[in-house]
């Protein structure tokens, strides 16, 4: 077999993306999936039904993570894994994560059109509700996958309705074995929409991502007393809704701080009771988060956030109290993972840039367990996360058959 | 008849407060019983009939309004009023309103007892949604029976459900007679607990209300653009939240430097969207109010707070538009009516104090369109807007007594 010379079917790959665009359409052009929600068991269910079609065997975990294998002819040897995540943000996109997946069974469909076996069996994964839009936190099912956390706390975490992940999971029939998740892997490839704006600025064909930015995230609760806005002197006041304004304003004022070296913190989620004109809140709870490239960095921006909350706290005569936290881009990709992809897209004559991933994905999960590599493909104006989301056919095909040859080729060492 | 004597039956009157205790109690000490809710309609049946069995007439105006008369002896003499409402906050007490309404009750049960005949009809109102925590704005029913706002944008205003006012009240039957708000009066007068620290310091008998500070309440309109919270450069972001969080902050920072001339400021309520960890808003809406004792005050604090606003939108990269304002306390009370009730406390030997207003009051709508005074009662720490609102009855007589016979006196003028 010639190496790296193989091509995917842009045509059908576009297609799946387009049936998946229109399982909870948002907006036009945008997707509202949220993790077992309805529209995502109609898409796991399409998406089931197309790798049977392909001859894979199907198998999911008690965290609803789907693996579809493609088998491999030395049965003795671990699978060469791919994957990302099919559900979206409330105002999503039709891309992100669902490119991924998508272009994991488009690897697999173009081996079968051509007959091509390979050593080591190669597995599309979907991991449960990376995104954390629905149930906290992000990435948790992938990262309960692998150890990292425990997979308890992933199952009883709780959406805004009251629902758990576990009675969400049961209701849409994704509660699978559990011995599942007892899976061995050589490696993981993870292709992803770059949700910046770097190859679309430079023209640049790949992403390859060299590592994660150091991220960390906190919700606060922040606790006062209810009382009349009208009479109530300044002094007296208990106003948990300032607590978090004050939060926000310095943690904003952090982000720009760091800014010339890429550090970014800001508020996303804020809860507030009893939340009534007039009168002052007792309670709030807040989302921060921030990120830098360096560690070093983050660790400063850290003891930043920390002193900027007491302060605020202070200030408003309020307490605020740490409720959770979550960590990632701490763990490291693979050398030789990134080397192949590398060398991979020379070969091809695709031109390629490194990238340091900002945004939270599965592979940080795997790279606990794993040898990790990603790639970035180009998406229009760097937006994600939003329904204006966009990508090109002819932009995208470049990194998808990096990725494809790249697969392969680790399949068969 | 001996003026100044006449005493009303305490126990009694503790009575009925207990009664409307148990109707929405909330948190073993409060109440929650938001306007023209089951529970406001509960606590208006009983309270039309109790106005019955006391032998008034009961009419309900068209915003839900309820007045309860005692016919006087001369029936051309316009009668005088005297009310407050039986509406609570979200988190409410069991005082607020709703002891201004029952000592009007205890008025005419006094009357009746001693078989004592006015020349003047006394009646007593219920003015609906006077805490605007259901449905903005506060005041509005009463704003709109003196023709100061327009009634059709009280009865249209939506609730958090998009209920509107208008079709609550005729959900709970208090959709009355229009007509039945072109009444005329002598004279306006209204007993409310503090709801500040002032009489529970000094342990002065009761409070005479010599006017309001002025107030004023504006909800912010931000809008920015959501974004992945991860890759977003500082400088691409246009986070609505953020835009609130300086708003709060800043608004706070000038309720503190007005604080030793009484000035106040501060940020009650805020809605985000999409209001998820980890994605940057795309809107907001803030509510935020200042009061000042003195008009030029609050003038000078509204022109801070929009430069606030102003500096604020800059900063946070997104549009900051005042979507609504309401303005309180520039109405005066009157000095003959204020004169009556100290002279009525000094001849009772009840001792007294001069206190402004902070908060707003249905006598505020009153006074644009008759003789209004308001006298204050003490409040355990001043605590109010609060389930831990707490009267004393041996320190609530002496206001009550003074009302009555004030009123009376009035009422034979």
């Amino acid at each position: 077999m010639i190496t790296n010379t193989l091509e995917i079917d842009g045509e059908r790959l576009w297609q799946t993306l387009e049936v998946s665009g229109e399982i909870g359409k948002f907006r036009e052009t945008g997707l509202r999936r949220l993790a077992l929600s309805e529209e995502d068991k109609q898409m796991r269910d399409v998406f089931v039904g197309w790798c049977r079609d392909a001859g894979c065997s199907v198998e999911v975990d008690h965290l609803g993570n789907i693996f579809a294998t493609r088998p491999g002819t030395d049965s003795a040897l671990s699978a060469v894994s791919c994957g990302s995540h099919l559900d979206t943000q409330a105002n999503g996109g039709k891309y992100d994560g669902i490119l991924g997946v998508l272009s994991g069974l488009e690897i697999i469909r173009t081996l079968n059109d051509r007959g091509i076996e390979t050593k080591r069996p190669i597995e599309v994964i979907v991991w449960t509700n990376e995104e954390g839009a629905r149930f906290t936190p992000p990435m948790g099912a992938a990262m309960a996958f692998v150890g990292h956390i425990p997979a308890d706390g992933v199952l009883g975490a709780k959406d805004s309705d009251g629902i758990t992940f576990g009675e969400a999971l049961k209701s849409i029939g994704y509660a699978g074995d559990e011995n599942a998740a007892n899976r061995d892997y050589d490696s993981y490839f993870e292709l992803h929409i770059e949700q910046g704006p770097i190859l679309d600025e430079t023209n640049e064909d790949v992403g390859i991502v060299t590592g994660g930015y150091h991220s960390r995230g906190m919700k606060l609760d922040i606790r006062g007393e209810t009382a009349h806005a009208g009479p109530t002197a300044m002094d007296q006041r208990q106003n948990a809704l300032v607590g978090a304004g004050l939060v926000i304003a310095a943690v904003n004022d952090i982000g720009w701080k760091y800014h010339p070296e890429n550090g970014k913190s800001t508020a996303t989620q804020i809860f507030c009771e009893p939340n009534l004109a007039g009168i002052v809140p007792e309670y709030c709870r807040l989302s921060v988060d921030f990120r830098h490239p360096d560690e070093s960095g983050a660790e400063i921006m850290y003891v930043e956030v920390q002193q900027a909350i007491a302060a605020a706290a202070k200030r408003a005569q309020v307490t605020i109290e740490v409720a959770e936290t979550w960590t990632f881009g701490d763990s490291m990709f693979d050398d030789d993972c990134i080397k192949l992809l590398k060398d991979t897209a020379d070969q091809m004559g695709q031109s390629h840039v490194d990238i340091m991933s900002q945004a939270g994905h599965d592979a940080y999960a795997m790279a606990h367990s794993t040898p990790v590599a990603m790639i970035f493909t180009p998406c229009t104006g760097g937006v994600s996360h939003n329904t204006g989301e966009k990508i090109e056919l002819a932009r995208t095909l470049p990194g998808v058959n990096v990725f494809l040859n790249a697969i392969v080729a680790r399949a068969n060492q």
